[in-house]
């Protein structure tokens, strides 16, 4: 094959110089796969000419300057399309065709096969399909709202993928808050993973559920670059969030397998591929210069004022849930703090950051997922989003917590009303599944204070976290164990009742270590001598304080407001282990589906009450 | 205060009448709540009319008898309007006044602060918003397709919830299915928990949204009983899927609480209680004998053909997922078991079953959410749903799978592509958190099959467990280590390699299992005799042969393919304290990000390969 002479195309090209740069992304895309030896050729065929005239006349980037404020976000929500993506970034001279060729999917390299931000000209992973939007409206919401920039956000989308609900709670959020610089445009390409998708090339349908929900659509056919380029213009007048409904062909370009089922997802063989390149006119090597950024905004001012966390007074009975709202409302000094709500800000007390910082305060209502996605989208713009709701749910946007680590964003999730303490509300609202979420997510933190002075202390350590620290807090006021000049590193632990002749050790965090307290109370008056550990970082954990707790008193008990799997527990397991350590164990946490009742009802019959952990204390410790 | 006498209202009653019942209702609801100190009364006045007319007049049901085949379903998405769903019961003669006042949201009781199926008139526990309309998909589409029965199902949803994309998932499937007997209604009371809605009053918005999924919307004044009635029977005249959008007043009839912020959640203190009662015109005791159910369709024949599952020849490469596809096939002779696919199967293998079984299998498309609503609708009505993705993506189900177990229903779940085994696709595919999300869920069984005899094996096994079950499956093909005679009981394990010098035991499944077998291999060539085991059983786990070999070889070594946190690791270090055994023991799982790459590049990486296993094995048999 021969390759043509480098041309470089910019924004006045014509657009049959478009079309043969759209010809080079579908061949780069078939070369890509076929060298790496799998890939979704056919869903980038489909784009190419979406992306050829976008890139080329309204992307505004500096492919040299990725970190350039004000140029355009471009996210690929059909991450799978990677083919199509690191054409493009040939087409930049942002990677060589050799790099194409020979990385694509293979180890150590950073042209996965799917992206994520280990490329600079990526800002989130994708991959987990019905994710992009969401995140291109937290970012276009960063960029209008918070750094004020005159970025827009793009947003290539599959068909298959709008059929997760993600996808309309976060075109929700672009109409509210008429997103004018968010731009999504769907590649309907008719064919799915396995199958053709729900509705095939019915682009009247998307469009009235794009515009019921608040967006312009345009609905144009996606191989006709003229009335492309018209509708990417229109998409970035300044006017409306906008939803380009793009009816294509999968597999555009070549016709073994145009709009052909069986596809997908399948490099094409060598010889297909060789006729492939040569139905599409052959190797090329066009270079794009596109539009150029416009002059980025003043950076908005990063110094802040002073954070002075809330002081309490040991004694008091405050809840930590609202400790952190108070830390928050303290951390606000920061400019870079943000935070997020699912409406439930009133009982998670993210509301009280409302109230003094509201123009950083993000209501997404009843949509979690949306929420995170948010937060991550802020979190690509620098700022340091704390997203909060119910523990129990979070783990509606748990594919996301998932993904963003992934994506090793940073941001702070606090989760209140955790385990049965909550009381008559009943076992829907209560998290109990929530440390096992947390501590499995890749790199993360999760701290577990038990009182307002911990709590706050702790909300205020997660602003100068790497990656995704998680804060459980606790629905019920209990007395505040510290004074303010306490000090609560990530990864301690503070020991709070310790002697020569401990017996034994009770570990616990939130409720149950007041238990542990009023448990080792019990024994002290029986002569048992027990040590009380309050967990507050759960991971990464206190390992010495551990061991030498195993070794001094021999013999440890652990009571959780959670699910044996995954927890406090099994964390202490997991560090003693670490450290070949063996004491007698006892682990106490919730078994059975809980009911309605008083916090001190549901904690008995979970088992992990004073009572349960005394007794669980002298039988090992008898 | 006086009470009426007992008056009982039927389908022929005037709506005057009704309207007695409505007030009754509000009554019941303002006392309930303000006897238990919580609860939500202003969310239930709202809707108060809306269900007094449904129940006399269009819920064909037989309160005597839950259980009738052909007897309408009724789920309160807005379980948190449990005042008035339990005052109905009262209504309906199903629970006294007594029980009404002295056990709402107490503990032992079953009137819980959110409805769950302890109640024989609840179907499926609510309380995380946006579920009831997805739950309610499930139940009308086993209701027309599979057992062909005559009944509606209702669902009486928040307007906060609507924020939820589960809910346009849900309504997506109603209208791509026709559901002409699912019927939803928005109680528009436009204030939430913190503060007013996003949409408000705008009902046509939410009518828009609603036409544009393909259902029928009717916009109604929820408190004109005329209006109400009128749209009740369109929506139940079995033309099309209805969502009636009633605009209503949060706390009508209370004046000094109607549509004024800050009443969320909150009962009515007993002096402004004695008012409202006062003003609703007292405490009354009417009872409702409302439409009773048609005649039932004879029930589906329940025996089945035998089941014989699909035989392996040990040796043969043979990936558990394949195994899993074909023994859902075979399982398919059963009639109660269905299959559900978020349109990937033909990687999971839930294919084969459309192929063999289309009547049976059902598409949700790319929406996780609504998959497991589903199979939990399916599941409610008596059927064995297998419901089947990526082990990652199941992930975006973690807030349905939660409350399928708060609901206490029994299904099986298959996660394909576990682990970094997966290869190429990268990060974003790979099922490295589903052990820990999975293993936490109450009550759940938690299998992870090693070749393909024991998945097939499995996979049947799962169709008589009580509970939610998951089967973790592998992308690749390993050989098969059992012959199809071979036997393997929840709770089991199998020890593959063993003898009296035996120093050290490997223990693995899935890929890993593969894995400590090539290292037993090398070890065996340097003189150090390893035991390995196959933990295809992960919960409950086989706690015998995890402390013989603890005790028998002194060293464990476990390498899992998935985070640290929460998975085989940990279940194995809980399963020893609880027996107290103390052995040498090593953790070997990914904890780094992975990327692109071969399947052996991959494992290496993650430090889980048969090098790193006999490395750890070494080091604490030496």
């Amino acid at each position: 094959m021969t390759t043509q002479q480098t041309t470089t195309l910019g924004p006045d090209s014509e657009l049959t110089e478009v079309f043969e740069l759209a010809q080079q992304l579908r061949v780069d895309s078939v070369r890509a796969s076929t060298s790496a030896g799998s890939g979704h050729p056919t869903s980038s065929l489909s784009a190419a000419d979406l992306m050829a005239v976008l890139m080329t006349r309204h992307l505004r980037y500096d492919w040299q300057a990725p970190d350039n404020p004000a140029g355009d976000h471009l996210i690929f929500s059909k991450g799978h399309a990677s083919p199509l993506l690191y054409a493009m970034f040939k087409a930049a001279d942002a990677v060589s065709d050799k790099e194409l060729m020979t990385t694509y999917r293979r180890f150590g390299h950073r042209l996965q096969g799917h992206p994520t931000p280990e490329l600079p000209w990526v800002d989130v992973a994708t991959g987990s399909l019905g994710q992009g939007i969401a995140y291109g409206v937290g970012i276009a919401l960063a960029g209008r709202d918070l750094e004020k920039q005159p970025y827009r956000v793009w947003v290539l989308c599959g068909d298959s993928e709008m059929t997760e609900g993600s996808v309309w709670e976060a075109l929700d959020k672009a109409g509210q808050h008429k997103l004018a610089n968010f731009i999504a445009v769907i590649d309907v390409n008719r064919l799915g993973q396995s199958g053709p998708t729900e509705l095939q090339w019915n682009t009247d349908t998307y469009a009235r559920r794009v515009e019921a929900f608040g967006c312009r659509a345009l609905v144009v056919d996606g191989h006709d670059l003229t009335a492309v380029d018209r509708a990417l213009k229109t998409a970035a007048d300044g006017t409306a969030p906008t939803v380009i409904v793009a009816k294509t062909v999968k597999g555009r370009g070549v016709s073994e397998v145009a709009d052909k089922e069986g596809w997908h997802g399948k490099p094409l063989p060598s010889d297909m591929a060789d006729r492939a390149v040569e139905e599409l006119g052959g190797i090329r090597d066009l270079r794009v210069s596109g539009p150029r950024p416009p002059k980025a905004a003043a950076a908005a001012p990063q110094a802040g004022g002073t954070v002075e966390l809330p002081r309490f007074d040991q004694g008091d009975e405050v809840a930590t849930r609202v400790a952190f709202g108070k830390a928050l409302v303290a951390l606000g000094a920061r400019p870079d703090v943000v935070a997020l709500d699912a409406e439930v800000g009133n009982s998670t007390h993210s509301e009280d950051f409302k109230k003094a910082y509201p123009e950083r305060f993000f209501q997404t209502y009843i949509a979690e997922q949306q929420m995170i996605a948010e937060a991550v989208g802020m979190a690509v713009r620098g700022y340091r989003p704390y997203a909060t709701t119910f523990a129990a749910f979070l783990t509606r946007a748990h594919d996301f917590i998932r993904m963003a680590a992934v994506s090793d964003i940073t941001m702070a999730l606090c989760g209140t009303h955790s385990g049965v303490e909550i009381g008559a509300d009943g076992p829907s609202q209560m998290g109990v599944e929530d440390l096992a979420m947390m501590r499995s997510v890749r790199g993360s933190t999760v701290l577990y204070p038990s009182d307002a002075t911990s709590a706050a202390a702790l909300t205020a350590a997660m602003a100068d976290l790497d990656g995704i620290s998680y804060l459980r807090t606790t629905r019920g006021a209990y007395p505040v164990l510290y004074g303010s000049e306490e000090a609560f590193p990530v990864g301690g632990s503070k020991t709070l009742r310790h002697g020569d002749d401990d017996r034994v050790t009770l570990i616990g965090a939130g409720v149950t270590l007041h238990e542990c307290l009023a448990a080792a109370g019990q024994l002290a008056d029986e002569g048992i001598a027990a040590r009380v550990i309050d967990l507050y970082s759960v991971k990464p954990i206190d390992i010495a304080a551990l061991t030498r707790a195993a070794q001094e008193t021999g013999a440890l008990v652990v009571a959780e407001d959670h699910h044996p799997e995954g927890g406090i527990g099994e964390a202490v397991l997991s560090a003693l282990a670490s450290a070949n350590s063996h004491p007698a164990f006892a682990h106490l946490a919730g078994r059975n589906l809980p009911g309605s009742g008083t916090t001190g009802e549901l904690l008995d019959a979970a088992g992990i009450s004073r009572t349960h952990i005394a007794k669980a204390a002298r039988r090992l410790a008898g």
